[in-house]
C-alpha cells in the first residue's frame, strides 16, 4: 500500500496530494490487525470479537488548539495521545482493550507525512494495548480534528463502575498523578523540552494493565484521571453516594513535580495554573491534584486488599459526601470542564 | 435532568450557561436506553450486549460546513442524519443496530436549544433502529462537529462483507437512489424547501431491517449508498473482483427526480452537479447513479433469490473489474471523494 504514497512520481507534499482513499490506503498499512478483529478497515463496518457476549465502548474527541498544538506535539505524539485517551477508558472499566476505531479531519494542505507520523503514534499506543485499528472515517476540515473510539471484552467479569464505592475502602492510584500537568506549564513557561515531564504531556502512557487487574483484586469503583484526581474522585463519590478523602499529604514529593514546579516559577506567572502558588510545593500538590490526561487509574478497593507494588494507597473512603484532602476542601481550581 | 437546563433563573442560552456536565444530562436524558445497553452514558466507558460474540462498529464525522449548514438544515435534521450514516453501515454488513456514541464539538454560543432540538432528532433515528444512545464526548470547537460511532449484532450470521460477489448475481437496492443530491440541489436553486426531496436530503431515512433482511436472503455482497450508486458499486466491484453493470435505464423514472430536475433546471444552472446536464431526464439520472447520502442498501444475490418487493433489480455481476451503464462507462462526476 505504500506505493499509493509516491506513485505519482514523487513524493506528494499533502493530504490532498494522496486524496481519500489514498490516505485510508496508507494509513490502513500501518496499523496493527487486532487479535480480535475479524474485519478490519476497508468495508461499511469493522467486526471485532466480543468473547464474554458484550462490548465495552468509548469515544473521545481530540482537537488542535484545544487538546494539542502542532507547534508542540508531533504527529506521533498526537497518535498516542488520542489513543491513550480512549484505550484508558477501557481499562478504567477492567476491561481489555480490543480495537480502535479513528476518525480523522484535516485540512487539504495537512502534510502527507504528518498524517503518516500520526498513525505511526496511533498503531505504537494501539499495539501497546494490544488492540487492533480497525476502522474510521475522513473528512476535510479547517484545523486537524479526531475522534477515536475505543472497544474492549470484559473476558466474564462484571464491569467496574464509579458507582460501587463504599465506607471503609481504600483509595489507591496506578501511575503517574500530574506529570501532564506539569509538562504542560514547562513547556507554557519555555523551559526546554526535554524535560521528562513534557514528554508526558507529548505522550501519556497509562497502566492499560493495572485495569483488569484491579477488577480481579475486587475493586468496587474505578475511574481514568482524565480531568484531574480531585475531579475525577468526585465522579465517583457522587456516583457511590460517598465522600472520598485523599490523605497523602505527600502525593507530589519523591518525584519530579517540585523541581518542574521550581522551574516553572522561576520562569515566571505565565499561566493561571501557576498564579495562586507561592511555592514549588504547593504548586507541585496543585498538578498533581487537579491535573488531567494523565489517565493514570484511580479505584477504590475493600480495607484488606493486599494490593500489588503499582497501587499507591492514596486515601479514604468515608459516610458523606464530595471529596477533600486532608480532611478539608481543596482550595483551587479543582478540574477541567468545557464549554465554560 | 431537565433541571439542569433551567436551574439557575430562567432558560439559559447557550451551552455554555449549561456547562458540560449540564449539556450531557440534557443530552443524556432524551436519548433511548436501548434494549442491550448494559451501562449507559455516566461511567469511563458504555457497555453493550453482543449477543453474537462478536459487535460489528463503524465512525462517521458530520461537520457543518461541509456535510451540512445550519441555515438549510435544523439541528433535529442533523441529529437524524449523524444517527443514519452510522446506522446504515451496521445495516450494510447485514446487522442489527444496537448502540450508538455520539461525540459533540460545538462553540460555547451554540444555542442551547440547538444541542436539545440535535439530541432529539438522534434519539429518534436510533429509536427508529432500535439501537440505544449509550455514551459521549462534548468539547468546544469553532463550528459544530459530530462523530458517531454505531455498534450492531450479527444475530449469529456472518457478515455480508463487500467482496463476495460473483459473475451471474443480480445487483438489487433497497430504498431511494438520488433523493438527497435532488433535494440538495433543489435548495442550492432556491427552489421552496418544502418539497420532499429537500426533505429526503434533510433526513435520510435508510432502511435498516433490510440489511439482515438481505442477509437472510443470502446477499453475497452489501453497501450503503453514501457516496453514490457508482462509486458504492466501484467499492464492491472492486472487492469482489467483478464488473457490475447498471442495466436499468429507467432507474430514475418513475419517481419525484424528473419533476425535481425540470425545477432546478428552469432556476438556471447554478452547481457544477447540474452544468453539464442538458435535460431533465439526464440529471434525474446523473443523480441517481453518482447522488450519496440516501443511504439505501445494494446488495448481490444469487440470480434464483426470490426478493421481496422492496428490492428493486438494478443490474447485475459479470466477470471483468469497474461498473458500467448499460454496458459502458458512464460519463459525470462518479462519486465524493474528501481532501481533494
Amino acid at each position: 500500500m505504500e506505493a499509493a504514497i509516491t506513485e505519482s512520481g514523487g513524493a506528494p507534499r499533502s493530504v490532498a496530494d494522496l486524496g481519500e482513499w489514498g490516505v485510508i490506503a496508507a494509513l490502513a498499512a500501518r496499523m496493527p490487525a487486532g487479535p480480535l478483529t475479524l474485519v478490519g478497515i476497508g468495508d461499511d463496518a469493522a467486526v471485532v470479537g466480543a468473547p464474554s457476549g458484550s462490548v465495552v465502548a468509548a469515544v473521545d474527541l481530540l482537537l488542535e488548539g484545544r487538546h494539542f498544538l502542532r507547534s508542540w506535539s508531533s504527529a506521533y505524539d498526537v497518535g498516542v495521545k488520542a489513543a491513550a485517551r480512549g484505550l484508558a477508558d477501557i481499562a478504567a472499566m477492567g476491561a481489555v482493550p480490543t480495537a480502535l476505531l479513528v476518525a480523522l479531519a484535516a485540512p487539504g494542505t495537512l502534510p502527507a507525512s504528518w498524517a503518516l507520523d500520526l498513525a505511526d503514534g496511533l498503531a505504537f499506543e494501539a499495539g501497546r494495548a494490544g488492540a487492533g485499528v480497525v476502522g474510521g472515517d475522513t473528512a476535510r476540515a479547517d484545523s486537524v480534528l479526531l475522534s477515536v473510539t475505543a472497544l474492549g471484552d470484559l473476558a466474564g467479569r462484571p464491569p467496574v463502575r464509579r458507582s460501587g464505592a463504599a465506607p471503609g475502602e481504600v483509595v489507591a492510584v496506578a501511575g503517574p498523578l500530574g506529570y501532564s500537568a506539569a509538562g504542560y506549564a514547562l513547556l507554557q513557561a519555555g523551559v526546554p523540552a526535554l524535560h521528562e515531564l513534557a514528554a508526558a504531556h507529548r505522550r501519556p502512557a497509562p497502566p492499560y494493565e493495572a485495569g483488569p487487574e484491579a477488577a480481579l483484586l475486587g475493586a468496587t469503583a474505578m475511574i481514568d484521571v482524565s480531568d484531574g484526581l480531585l475531579a475525577d474522585l468526585g465522579h465517583v463519590a457522587t456516583a457511590s453516594g460517598v465522600l472520598i478523602n485523599v490523605e497523602d499529604p505527600g502525593l507530589a514529593l519523591g518525584g519530579p513535580l517540585p523541581e518542574a514546579a521550581a522551574l516553572v516559577l522561576a520562569a515566571g506567572p505565565s499561566s493561571s495554573r501557576t498564579s495562586s502558588a507561592d511555592s514549588p510545593a504547593s504548586l507541585a500538590l496543585n498538578w498533581a491534584l487537579t491535573g488531567g490526561e494523565d489517565h493514570s487509574l484511580v479505584a477504590t478497593f475493600p480495607p484488606a486488599t493486599a494490593l500489588p507494588p503499582r497501587w499507591r494507597v492514596i486515601g479514604a473512603v468515608h459516610e458523606g459526601h464530595g471529596v477533600t484532602v486532608d480532611g478539608r476542601p481543596y482550595e483551587g481550581p479543582a478540574g477541567w470542564e468545557h464549554f465554560r
